[in-house]
């Protein structure tokens, strides 16, 4: 079970994580918008030469300053993953919107300490904007404190979902029962949907069937602007390497709200 | 109809436009990610203190440099219908995304000569991105020349729609025909999708009931990078307030190809 931790993040930790935020934004810069090799995985999502090059800078940057440090990255997979402090790696979240153009995407990065992450990064690398968050603790944007809404009401609420295919029938059942009730949904924005909720801006984001990199990086966040993380049971989310629901709200009133739509 | 026009865009109006983007991006600025009072249209699209001082601003400008021209703008509607020249004014195309912090949304302009659009432009105030084409002529990305995609085949293609939920149950279905032979499908990106057509990152955009206030300012743009602007039968637009389908293809290859899967 994922539980908001109370583990503050290291200073040195933290400025690693920064510096892999720095390091990657000009490898990610050089092949924006630009013909990229583009291969299928085994689920058919894109895989980019920017993707790949990412991941492997920030590995080596990892294993060159912590090197007992356990990695789970997209790309290259697990290296040490018994070690107490694992580094959860997404370097391009978003490939779709990467691959088209669109800024809605970023690169992700999440601190686990025995299982729970402590810290989390989403960083869009060509405007500039990172969000950083610990757990329990503070969510800023560029230095900046940022907090979750105070919306209460689904008729008030902005919802986003990363990408509707995501979710089987069911799933796509309960999420429209919810959206339909809501102010108004918008979708395809990926990581980029978390980082605006956690700027108070979306008040909710359903995701279905989703990778643990691509969730772990912004429960910090989303915790540490006020925010609360759960599936759509309203219980945490389980330690596992994929999530098949996974509920965002911007406070406690709006997430019982949105699990009264949510449940079946 | 509307056909790719011949009349090239006078300089002394290219200035006006430039200037009227130019001036509107500290307005919207000043809201973005701020809390804004948003009433509700009588088609229920949000709209914001910066749309309508945007859009005021663009009037009183045009009003003073060119005092015979017309207007027709989102918020405040038509001025002098019967000029030779009429400015089609969008102050914030994507006001769901604006509303939302997202950056997926941006000005419009375009300048009529007797009903055929000779120049638009899509500005991104965020970012600093401005788009400007000339019907025929040229598009450029803050004055570097682009180019549609040269993207043949449907199986390659990447599909845009700005928002689901504009269509009817026939016009969904005939999307979903040509979206599910697509490499993906990406939504909620407005006038930036048309953007990103014109930019070759994007090679197919549908739209389904929009006004024309929303697709003229593309036009030149996606004409002036090589693509092709039509209904879903292949028609050129007719000269009307709304379109019930938009189809807009990087080349005319492409172009054929939705069609075949789009007619019903």
């Amino acid at each position: 079970m994922i539980a908001p931790s109370t583990t503050l993040c290291p200073p040195d930790m933290l400025d690693l994580a920064n510096a892999m935020a720095d390091a990657v934004r000009p490898v990610i810069r050089r092949y924006f918008r630009t013909r990229m090799v583009v291969d299928a995985k085994s689920d058919a999502s894109p895989v980019t030469i920017a993707d790949r090059e990412a991941e492997t800078l920030m590995r080596q940057m990892i294993s060159a300053r912590f090197p007992d440090h356990g990695i789970r990255g997209e790309e290259f997979g697990l290296h040490q993953p018994e070690a107490d402090w694992i580094w959860v790696l997404d370097p391009i979240d978003g490939t779709k919107s990467f691959i088209s153009g669109s800024l809605a995407f970023g690169t992700q990065i999440a601190l686990l300490h025995r299982g729970q992450p402590v810290l989390g990064i989403i960083d869009q690398p060509i405007t500039g904007e990172r969000w950083l968050g610990q757990a329990g603790a503070i969510a800023v944007l560029n230095d900046v404190v940022i907090r979750c809404s105070e919306t209460r009401r689904i008729e008030d609420a902005v919802v986003y979902t990363s990408a509707l295919e995501h979710f089987d029938a069911d799933g796509g059942a309960r999420c429209s029962r919810l959206a339909n009730r809501a102010r108004f949904q918008r979708t395809s924005h990926d990581c980029y949907a978390a980082a605006l909720l956690a700027l108070g801006t979306v008040d909710l984001l359903l995701e279905g069937n989703v990778h643990d990199y691509d969730i772990l990086p912004q429960l910090p966040i989303i915790e540490g602007a006020g925010g609360i993380v759960t599936d759509w049971e309203g219980q945490p989310l389980a330690d596992a390497r994929q999530f098949k629901t996974v509920l965002m709200a911007a406070n406690k009133g709006l997430h019982a709200a949105a699990l009264d739509l949510l449940r079946d």
